[in-house]
This record gives C-alpha cells, sequence and structure tokens, in this order.
C-alpha cells in the first residue's frame, strides 16, 4: 500500500512511475468506497487521478498554486495533501467540505463551488508573484464545460495579453456535468481525433523521452516548442487567444502527463495544457454513464451501482417539468431551455419529446437569460429553469433584459433555500433579496406540487409578463392537477383560520405544510398564512392583520436582509403603522454544509425552534 | 438632398452607389450637426454610416431584425426608419431615447445599454422564425470590444451549434470605447492586417462583382464560400465555434459592404461578417481620438472640437482616482483593476503612472472581479472600480468570490443613483439592494470629497475585509485630506443637531450637503444625519431615535424595495419597537432618461419636494 503512506504530496516524489500507477489505483479503490459511502461527486473524480497524481508529483503545492475549477474534482488532491483520514466525513456537517477550502489546509488556495472562476483567480495568483517577484507556478485545472461558459473566455482572453504566466489544465472528459453543448464540443472533439493528435504527441513526448526530465528539457524546449507549434498551435482557438498550447495528451498515461506538465513548467508564459481523460474511469457503470448519473452521488451500494429506477419521481422538479411537458403539448410557442441542467432539472422528458423546442445552452446563465428575454421579444413563450444559486450569475440579464422590458418569460428557480452537503455556495438563498427589488417581476412560491402546477396554468394561461416561480430542492407530494386550474395574481392563502388567534404566522413554500401539521397537532390558537406571492405582497391580508392588531410572525428559511420579511416590515413602516412581527430567517452570515435538518438546527430555524417561538409569542403580552 | 426623402429603409433601396456615397455624406452631416447640439455618443455612429446604410439598403427591417449590441450605434438606423424629425430630441426627457427602444419604432425590436446580449437575443428572433417557418434574417451588430464580453462567447458557442441562422456582423474598430485589451485584440489586427485579408476580399469580391447582385449569386455560393474557406477560415476562431466567416470587410466602402453582405444572405446558415471601421469616420478629432473623448460628448462647437482641458478635475471618479493614486505611490501591494472604463473612471494617471500594477481587462466584468478575489487571496490589495450599472454583471462574483472568501478587496462603484440621459440601463439605483443582503460587506457612501477620502485612506489603512464605496455621477468640490485621516466603521454623523427637533432627516452622498443647507436656510427644527455606512447601519444613532421618539425621514434616489429606509424600517421592526418613518425613494418601475434634475422632478424626489414632506411632517400631530 502507498497510499497510506501519503501524507503531503512531498512524499509522491520518490515514487517511482510504476509506483505512481499502483498508486493511482489505490485513490480509486479509496474514492469508489468512501463516496459510495458518503455520497458525493463520483465520476469527475475518478476521471482525474492520475492527473492529479501527476500534477503533486511535478509541481510543489503551496508555492505552486493548485486551483480546481468549480472544485468538486478537488478529492485527489485533497487525498494527497494529508485529510485521506478526514474523509469520510465528506460534505458532512463539520466535515471535509466537497470543495476546495482555504481554511482546510495551506493546499487549498482558492475556493469555488460556481464553475469557470479558475482561471481568473490564478491571473490574479500569477500577477501578485509577478509583482513579488516569486517564483513557482499556478495551476488552474479546468473542465471543458466551465472552460466554454463566458467568464473562463473572459479571462482567456485577458491571459494571452499578460506577462504573468498561468498553466491552464483542460481536463477535456467529453461532458462535464452531462454531454456538452455548443459549437466550441465539435472543434475539441476535432482536436481530440486529428491527425494533429498523434502528430503533436510524437512530436513532444519523443524530445521529451530522449532527454528524460529535469534540466535537460530546459534546453530544448524552444525548438520542442516551435515544433509543436507548427503542427497544432496555428489553427487554435487558444492560440488566437494568444496563448500556446499543448495537446491532447492522455490523461490516464502518467508517462504523457509528466512529459506534458514538465514541459509547461518549463515555459516562461503562459499555456494550455488539453488533457483528454474520461470521467467515472475504472468504475464501469461511471464510465459508460451519459446522462450525468454517477456525476453527484448519494450513498449507494459499489458492488451493485445506482439503482436505475428513477428516485427523482416526485422532487419539485421533476413535478413541475412534467406539467411544463403537458403544456408544451398544447401550446407550440412554449420553449425550454436550461444552463447544462437537463438531469438536474428533469429535462430529459421534455428534451425527447420536443427536441425542437428545448436547448440546453451549455453553463451559460447569462446567454440563458437573454436568449430567453429574445424568444420573447419574438412572442415565443420561454420558460427557463435554473438552480437558485447560479441564476445569480444572470442577475443583470433578468433585470435589464427581461424585467427592463417587461418581457414575459416564465422564469424558474430551482433548489431555493437550503440545499444541504453541496454548502455555501450552493443555498439558494439571496434570490428574494436581489430579485424582489426589480420592477416589472411577479414571484411566487407554491406550498405543495398542487399549487405549483396551478402557478404554472397561471403563467402559461395569461403570460404577459415576466413570472418567477421558486420552489426548494427534495421531494413533495405529486397531486393531479388539470391544465385549467389557476391562483389570482398576489393573493395568499389562509391555510389555518381563526376569529380568536392573536397570532398570524406567515410563510411559504413547503414550510406552509410542515407548520400547519405541527400547529394543528399542538392545537394553538394561531392564522397561518400561506404567502404564495413574494411579490407583489398581498396588500388585503397585510390590511386584515393590521386592522385587527394581530401580531405576526414570519417564518424563512433564506437570508433575513431583503426577506419577505423584511418587506412586510418595510410595507407597514411605509404606511407609518405598527405591526409587532418577529421574523426568523437566516442572519448576515453564509450557512455551511450539512443536511438541512442539520442546518436548520445550525441557524435555529427548524420547524420545533419556531414552534417554540410561536407559542412564546401567543403567550406574551402584545405591544400593540 | 436625399436625406429628407428618406422617411423609411424602403426610401433606400430607389438609390444608386453613387446615390448611397452622397447620402452617407448627409448622415454625417446630419449627426455631426446634431451630436454637437444634443450631446450623445459620437465616434461610434459616424463610424456605421455606411454599415447601417448597406444592411438597411440590403435587408427588410422590420421582417428582418436589426438588433443593435450595446446600442448607442444605432442612431443612423433611427435616422433612416423615420425618426429624423425627433432627432434635437435626443437622449432628453420625453425624447428619442439614445439606444433601441422598443416602443418607438417597429424597427426597434430589441433594448439595450449594456453590451454583449445582441447575439443571444438574436439567436432567440432566430429560433423563433425558425419554428414559426417564418423568412428573414436576424442581424447582430456587436462592437469589437463586445464581441470579447463573456456572454458574447456563450451566444457564438451556441449558434455554432444551431441551425437556425443568425449573422453576426463584427463591427471592428479597433478600440470600441477606447482601445481595445486582451489576446483576441492581437488577433483580430492580424485578421486584418494579413495577408490573407486581401486575398479572400478579392475571392469573394471578384466572383460577386462579376454576377452583379441578387439571384445568380445564389447559384455559385457554394463555389464561393468554398473559395473563401480555405484561405481564411481554417485558423479562424469564428470557425472553430462552428460559423462560417465573411472578411475583413472595408465598413466605409459600398462596393464591398454590399457584396459581403449579399452572399452573407444568401447563406442558410449562421455566418460572422466582420466589417473593419473607423471610429469617428469623417470629423478628423474623432477618427484620431484615442482616448474616447468622442465616444460619448456633451454638446460642443462642432467648428472648434472638444475642449481639451481636463473636464473631469472635480468629477467624483477623478478625485477618487488621484486619492488612490497617492495610496498606490505608499503601499506597491494596491493593484488597480477596470473593466474597460479607464477614461470614465478617470484612472489614466494610475494606469500612466504604474503600468504594472493596473490592469483593464475589457468588457468583462465577471472576470475582473473574480481577478480581485485572486490578487486578495494572494495579499495583494486590489482595487475595482466599476459603474453601478455595470457591477450587476458581477453579482454572483461580488457575492461568492469575494464576501464569501471574505477577501479583503476595495470594490468602488461609480455613478450610483441616477445618472442622466443614458437612461433606464445606465441609471445604479439597485446596487444598494442587491448588495446589502450579502454577507461581510461593508458598505460606504460618502457626502463630499473629504469624506471620500478619508473612507479610502480607512480602508487602505485596515483592509481586512471587502469594502464597498459607492458615489454617484457628477462633479463635487475638491478638499484636500492627508492619508492618514481615517473615519469608524459603522458611524453616522449629525450634520444637523437640535436638542428640541422632534423630527431626524436620514440621508446619504452629496444629498446630505444639498439637503443641509436648504434646512439651514429654512431655519427648520430637524436634525439632519448623514448615513455614511449603507452596511453596517449605526445602531447607536438608530437607539438615539427610538428614545427621543423621534420622526424619521429617509431621503434616497434609489429603488425603494431594499433601499436603506427599508433597513432601518426593518431594524426596528425586528425589535417589535415602532418609529414613525417616512421613505422618499424610487418606487417599483424604471426611470427614463433626462437631466437629473428632470428625473428628480419626475420622481418627486427633488430637494424641494423632500422640504416639503419635512414641513409637513414637522406640523403633524405624530403617531408616537
Amino acid at each position: 500500500m502507498y497510499l497510506e503512506k501519503i501524507s503531503s504530496p512531498h512524499d509522491l516524489k520518490k515514487l517511482s512511475h510504476k509506483q505512481l500507477e499502483k498508486l493511482a489505483q489505490e485513490v480509486r479503490e479509496f474514492l469508489i468506497e468512501n463516496i459510495s459511502k458518503t455520497g458525493g461527486h463520483f465520476s469527475s473524480n475518478l476521471g482525474v487521478v492520475e492527473l492529479t497524481i501527476a500534477l503533486h508529483y511535478l509541481f510543489d503545492s503551496p508555492q505552486d498554486k493548485f486551483i480546481f475549477d468549480v472544485g468538486h474534482q478537488c478529492y485527489v488532491h485533497k487525498i494527497l495533501t494529508g485529510r485521506q483520514d478526514q474523509f469520510h466525513t465528506l460534505r458532512q456537517y463539520n466535515g471535509l467540505s466537497g470543495f476546495q477550502k482555504r481554511n482546510e489546509s495551506i493546499h487549498d488556495t482558492w475556493e469555488a463551488g460556481h464553475s469557470s472562476t479558475s482561471i481568473s483567480a490564478g491571473i490574479g495568483m500569477a500577477i501578485a508573484k509577478s509583482l513579488n517577484n516569486e517564483t513557482g507556478d499556478v495551476l488552474a485545472i479546468v473542465g471543458d464545460a466551465a472552460m466554454m461558459s463566458g467568464e473562463s473566455f473572459e479571462a482567456l482572453n485577458h491571459l494571452g495579453s499578460l506577462k504573468s504566466k498561468v498553466i491552464v489544465v483542460l481536463n477535456d472528459n467529453e461532458m462535464s456535468i452531462s454531454q456538452n453543448v455548443g459549437g466550441l464540443t465539435n472543434f475539441l472533439s476535432e482536436l481530440r481525433y486529428s491527425a494533429k493528435y498523434n502528430h503533436a504527441k510524437h512530436n513532444y513526448i519523443g524530445f521529451l523521452n530522449k532527454t528524460q526530465f529535469g534540466k535537460k528539457i530546459y534546453k530544448i524546449t524552444k525548438y520542442i516548442k516551435d515544433g509543436i507549434k507548427h503542427n497544432v498551435l496555428e489553427d487554435n482557438i487558444f492560440h488566437e487567444f494568444g496563448l500556446d498550447y499543448i495537446g491532447p495528451v492522455n490523461g490516464h498515461e502518467f508517462k504523457d502527463l509528466i512529459n506534458a506538465f514538465t514541459l509547461a513548467k518549463e515555459m516562461d508564459h503562459s499555456v494550455v495544457v488539453h488533457v483528454h481523460t474520461q470521467k467515472g474511469q475504472g468504475y464501469y457503470l461511471a464510465e459508460t454513464d451519459k446522462k450525468g448519473v454517477y456525476h453527484g452521488v448519494s450513498p449507494f451500494d459499489s458492488s451493485k451501482g445506482i439503482s436505475t429506477v428513477a428516485s427523482q419521481q416526485d422532487t419539485w422538479s421533476h413535478i413541475l417539468a412534467g406539467h411544463v411537458q403537458k403544456w408544451m403539448r398544447q401550446d407550440e410557442d412554449i420553449v425550454t431551455l436550461t444552463p447544462a441542467m437537463i438531469s438536474g432539472s428533469c429535462l430529459e422528458g421534455i428534451f425527447k419529446e420536443f427536441p425542437k423546442r428545448s436547448f440546453d445552452v451549455g453553463i451559460a446563465e447569462e446567454h440563458a437569460m437573454t436568449l430567453a428575454a429574445g424568444l420573447s421579444a419574438s412572442n415565443k413563450k420561454p420558460f427557463i429553469t435554473v438552480y437558485s444559486s447560479f441564476i445569480q450569475r444572470a442577475y443583470d440579464q433578468i433585470n435589464h433584459d427581461v424585467a427592463r422590458m417587461n418581457l414575459p418569460c416564465f422564469i424558474s428557480i430551482d433548489r431555493a433555500g437550503l440545499v444541504g452537503s453541496d454548502g455555501e455556495t450552493h443555498h439558494g438563498v439571496f434570490d428574494i433579496g436581489f430579485l424582489a427589488p426589480i420592477p416589472n417581476l411577479t414571484i411566487m412560491t407554491p406550498k405543495d406540487s398542487k399549487e405549483m402546477k396551478m402557478m404554472v396554468n397561471t403563467i402559461f394561461s395569461d403570460f404577459s409578463r415576466p413570472y418567477v416561480l421558486r420552489f426548494p430542492r427534495g421531494v413533495v407530494e405529486n397531486s393531479d392537477v388539470d391544465l385549467e386550474s389557476t391562483i389570482e395574481i398576489g393573493t395568499w392563502t389562509y391555510e389555518i383560520e381563526s376569529n380568536t388567534a392573536k397570532t398570524v404566522v406567515i410563510t411559504y413554500d413547503h414550510k406552509v405544510t410542515q407548520l400547519k401539521a405541527e400547529i394543528e397537532k399542538e392545537n394553538l390558537d394561531v392564522e397561518l398564512i400561506n404567502a404564495r406571492f413574494i411579490k407583489p405582497l398581498d396588500e388585503n391580508v397585510l390590511t386584515n392583520i393590521l386592522n385587527r392588531k394581530q401580531k405576526v410572525v414570519v417564518y424563512e428559511t433564506d437570508i433575513k436582509c431583503g426577506s419577505l420579511g423584511s418587506m412586510i416590515s418595510t410595507y407597514y413602516s411605509n404606511k407609518q403603522e405598527f405591526v409587532e412581527i418577529y421574523n426568523y430567517a437566516i442572519d448576515d452570515h453564509y450557512t455551511p454544509q450539512g443536511t438541512v435538518p442539520q442546518l436548520l438546527e445550525h441557524e435555529k430555524l427548524s420547524v420545533q425552534h419556531i414552534m417554540d417561538h410561536i407559542k412564546e409569542i401567543i403567550d406574551a403580552k402584545g405591544k400593540n
């Protein structure tokens, strides 16, 4: 066993190539054994075993800086940098993060979660090195899908004009999360399989082999570079950005990897090293998985694989997609858009039944949102579904392209609220705060699948303005609803009514159902309101509360500043009226990873916490 | 005179080439005469005279859809589509917009303001055409700088994989607003001046000339395309996105333009037409302007040109830049970043004195913000300055890359609040609403240049967390301040104190000074508070107000939802306390164009309006 002797990257450097191969095998077994127990990102980590080992073998972290784009493919990096023992706590409350985390290790120099920031961050670190006259390399390890997102292009364009050096490692697994889209995909594919692949490969590998490694390489580097340049560089997008290029390199062959990165290391300027890897390498079911089932996994039996019986039948996402699909059958103007989330947003059915009216644009939230606006400007009915956390990338486009022109669109916000083990970067707790101030938006949040379907009906049967529908991650009971049932815009509902109640509780989404059950169980004399519109507020209900001098509890699992509670407070304040309001929501900080129940406990926002507050408030003497 | 006879693009089609040339001359004179009176975007419109005429000559708007990226170069389009008579109202309150505007004309199919949305919008319209089986082309006219922004790349990548056709017109003027940056700039430049330019040009122009125009072209299109392809396409970035390419074309020669676009029109798939134009063409001072002085102009004497005496001496931007420059002299860790706004943010001095520590990244707000975070992660002190409206593009990067990692950065937000004649897309009224809910941010807003300099001192002498400094557009008195004077984080100041005042007025930025003068002039018994921190709030002051049972007026020229007023209301509400608050801010709508005084009148938010309110509130019986 080599793995157990690796407590830092330094220990790697003593190993021979043969031993590195053995180590890779051990790392792969470690990953399969551990991730199948903890859950986590599976295929992407199996794909970068040799790549990560080779990089730590050649480069010296932390002087050389390792930046993993998105970061969910950094497990091997964690294993090699002293975190084997903690690996069983991966993605758990107080455990190892599933991403790079600066406070975990000096080897984690950056944190991501969202894609396509690594080159930009790397440029920052490289400029700092230049200004400080420090040696050492900066490595940005980017998947092919993340490379095709706007921010990566911006960074490549900038990098091409700079003297500071970043080694951009294009980890090309031909699919990233699921299969790639876009014109460049074809280009990468051509590059991969072109005659030039082998030609270039022989060219530099041949030379490097003769010289073995180290100092000898330096002398002929220029010659090699020129050789490669003539063969590969000239008609290459990276060249047009002003960057040198090496590759493609077989990402599972140490000899090729070490040759390529030895050359990259010797260069005095930025270079893109194109590494061809296979996602899920070493686990057959993951290798052949085209749908992304093995991308992020829950715990599973590694001897049997993940059950192929669809387990998403009752998620909010799946129910929404199914209902939209019904609408697409009867309204041929509806067009579905997703930024690389066919699987996550359960859109397989729509894409299969309506291939001409459904578009996966890749990791490109900005483009996706403006595309929706463009379709709407031509009287189509775009349905675009994006995770709450990722839609942050399209803030400007929602504001200026959709809302400002008041173009009818159906913007679905999936994974709103706390999401669990992905942690800080994936919780969808900010969208109410940044969307509510935008004019012309109507923001809905259904309490259950029945109401969600009625909201979808309302949106598609009207379609005169931009609608936002936000709903949480996870499962919900699936109710049948026809396509005719709608709801009235801006109306809240009383879920529990009481003429005698001095206190009214306002909440939204599945918290309505959860709280209703508890209140009824404990037989409290409070009213319960389903605030199914975040915007506009239901002024009739708010006036009623004011007139009855009720105390108000607002229960949210989103950031408090800019929340529904703050809008209700402001509503009364703007009328110079006093209502006694207790707003329970997430305070001014980021919420860590953990199961949702753990996180609600962490934030003191579990249903039980709220029930305790309600009881105290009922018992207390009012201020009114 | 041909121009006066052109009331729609239809009238163009009767003209000969010679007459088109004459018309171009007339349009140019019309532009110089009018823009020098009204102000507006000058150079960019002079650069696209022949291009716009040629497009309207060949294509049939509105069946063919014209989308001008950003949109400030659409003046010629406006002139040719029936808006000559209104042109003297350009950018004025209730006048013609300086951008495309859907409610102005059926020929304006899209609205922009921010860059790089045209291809995405065009794809939406093209898909709609495909689904509807409609004929007609979609044209996205994009400047070279806007082409290098992330969203454009995302859209090009998507377009390359689609059958729907968009003609992307790359309006390459080698500088866009000011001179371009990035690796691709060199590539475009190579393309422009390469031997291939002439070769390709002869190739297709030669063929097309022989066939004249129209139907005959169709037959040989394929042959011509193949001819061009072999010569130009193979090592071209657009090809790698899967797109065909024609060019570069001389954008001031009708023959070349018409040949190229005739070919583009006949193609059944997307194509990039690379048109080489000269910004400011026909007005010598604008042609030779490398600094962007003639990009957007105030009214000037066209016979003399714009005074070269720097008129920016006393803008907020200029004073800030000057003070940061002083800091850069004594702290070599400070690095300045800008997304294509050297001139607008008055950074010329910094870039000249510190060329190694200042970076213009092009129109790339996302990259710029993550780059700042990357520099900070390597212990540099990034100063990044962005207009409020444009920083919307970097919302996710501020939240996840800067604030979540709590990386010290100095984020300067220029042009906050109402900006004037650029209108809806440029007002900086949303940033408080979307930034305040983000944890770890400290948000400052100085009342004058002295306080701004003290805030800069505070930021650089601490630099332990992310700071946001927001300030308005326009001029302010410049006060001398040394580098030692700082302020205490989170403290507001009483500008007017009174033991007897029952009412306190809270406002921020230059409104503090404006209101102070009026209150003192009218000798009102109110207190005036400078809320120089939007986050955190000054709880001591707020407690003092509560204890004294004062009425509160909060005066803002930002969007009301999520404003400082709403945070103050929520602050008291969360303590279940009642304070009588009157928040005057922009209601839930977009503010149009006009002078700032006109817009304040429009929004009923002029200082005089507020003074009237204050007097009423003083006189009224309190509710407390």
